[in-house]
């Protein structure tokens, strides 16, 4: 049987699976990111299991249609060197394509994880029956991956899809990235602990919050909201402030809770409206933490996206919730292998 | 031999023409758009001359590859239904399509003239040698096609490739489309003109202009500029303001005529910024007649560049002006049923 090789490198565990064609996972084992020994470590037990597996699974060399690997950042030009992901501190500058194509003599696909889950949702989850999906995951960052005509959009030097790094508001806060204005510095699950403290410490920026139009917009239907810290029960959990707290509070009714939801989701309705204009993909599908804000964030981003994209593309984007869940990463890592092995020979 | 026709359907003339599969024009023919009997006469007359030309050259039924026809402005999801285009009154609920199928029973391609610029481009002019382009025309308004593995991105209804109307600044002006903050409202030559006059007029916009990021930004590094009429020798062509105007204004030197191009190239970099960071494309091919204010505004769009884009999709992006010139539009017309002929039963 014809298997293929997943490994998904996270900050905190690696996964490496066997998977099938299909998309069936038939093996898995977990280890820890974070060990004695580092990243090196870490490759030599990657290389011991991918073995194992093989082994237990009698798979004959023949049969390994190749490795998908899966890490939490990005990758050089020259496919397969991880460069400086933040949730990866150590491996930096290692060639894990290098390694593992001299180890199995076999082709080796390397990717991050936001294009591996659009992959993964488009060949096996909600993107199933379309051509075009525009994959957005919202937790600490905003990832995304873009599928147009069933293919994974790389661009001209693996540097497609940056979604998190468009501009949608220049006056809003820096990036980590370094830039201003990046949907990821207002639109993110940090965005979001962001504006809550600031708030909750009455920091200067509190003016410039007010000077905002997501502001301007909201108070335009909520009359009597006021951006203040005053008798918000986000003043209970000062210190603890996690963009779960807020999303707990605001729905229990918080004000501003709520609006420190509205406000992200809002300006992420603005990049996605971008995105709506610019590629008019088949179907946008999250995933991510904020995800479970639901209505909280979706209302402001829906009102967004009724304000900034044109009705003709916004009435036949599918916009939904992804629906591979937490199997999406492994999955993710065996469709890199089956997209090569589908296009890139034919590209 | 093969040949192909292209009617290229402007708003003061029609170009009707015969080409061949490798983008050479052997026949040019060009009639009024605006004349008695509208639109309905103008049709009768291309179909006329199309019979004409077809019957000069000696072209057999089985030699005409097809027909590609291009417009300024958007077609319905019905391909060949024309919409409301601003330089087409009268035009609107034709399908021109199901009209010039039934008269020569051949493939008939419809496009609009943005994006057939950008696959005549890829396939005669300045792409030739990319895999990615996007083509941006910036003359009243602001057009864009984009290009994508050597396929014109057409979207999931027709509407893909609408760079002028993704958001650059939620607080700029509002747009003819009726949203707000499209770049087309803040970076076309329309836009370049309507800042000159309200300026001039002293009107009460003149105090949201100082609080734009460009404003400050450009303040930063021209400390003694100051936004107001005074001195200006726009002063001296009041009522015949038009972009080409401010251009030889700045061109002499006009400090406020200088920062009108440089707002309208900063934002306009901004807009190409998030192209980069979600398309990564190999090529970028401006046409248009703002093209003309060269360094006026192009310094201001790479220093935007510069600020919103990341380095490494930066770096690989040849930033160019496109080189079919005036003859963009009639191999554009040809290219469509080039491409179709290549790609459309493949996909």
């Amino acid at each position: 049987m014809n298997v293929i090789v997943g490994v998904d490198i996270g900050g905190t565990k690696i996964s490496v699976i066997l998977g099938t064609v299909t998309g069936k996972i038939i093996e898995k084992c977990v280890i820890k990111t974070q060990r004695k020994g580092g990243a090196a470590a870490c490759i030599a037990e990657i290389i011991a299991i991918i073995k194992a597996l093989l082994l237990k699974r009698s798979v004959k060399k023949s049969d390994l249609l190749g490795i998908g690997v899966n890490i939490p950042g990005p990758f050089g030009e020259e496919e397969g060197v991880i460069l400086n992901a933040p949730n990866l501190k150590g491996w930096q500058g290692i060639n894990i394509k290098k390694i593992l194509t001299r180890h199995f003599r076999c082709r080796v696909i390397c990717n991050n994880d936001a294009n591996t889950a659009a992959l993964a949702e488009k060949m096996f989850g909600c993107g199933k029956k379309v051509r075009s999906l525009v994959y957005v995951t919202i937790s600490t960052g905003i990832g995304s991956g873009i599928i147009i005509d069933n293919k994974l959009l790389m661009g001209a030097n693996n540097n497609a899809g940056e979604l998190g790094h468009t501009v949608v508001d220049l006056n809003g806060p820096r990036c980590n990235c370094g830039k201003k204005g990046c949907l990821e510095a207002i639109a993110s699950g940090t965005a979001i602990e962001t504006i809550a403290r600031n708030v909750m410490n009455r920091s200067k920026r509190i003016d410039e919050y007010k000077n905002e139009f997501a502001y301007k917009k909201y108070c335009t239907t909520h009359t009597h909201f006021i951006l203040s810290p005053k008798g918000s029960i986000l003043q209970n959990i000062q210190g603890k402030i996690t963009a779960f707290a807020i999303e707990k509070a605001a729905k229990k009714g918080d004000s501003l809770a709520k609006y420190i939801y509205w406000r992200a989701g809002y300006y992420f309705g603005v990049g996605l409206a971008n995105v709506i204009q610019l590629i008019n993909p088949e179907m946008i599908a999250f995933g991510g933490g904020v995800v479970n804000a639901g209505s909280l964030y979706f209302n402001a981003m829906n009102s967004a996206l009724k304000d900034h994209a044109w009705p003709q593309p916004l009435k036949c984007c599918k916009i939904v919730k992804a629906s591979l869940g937490s199997r999406v990463a492994d999955v993710g890592a065996i469709s890199l292998v089956i997209e090569d092995l589908r296009y890139k020979h034919k590209r």
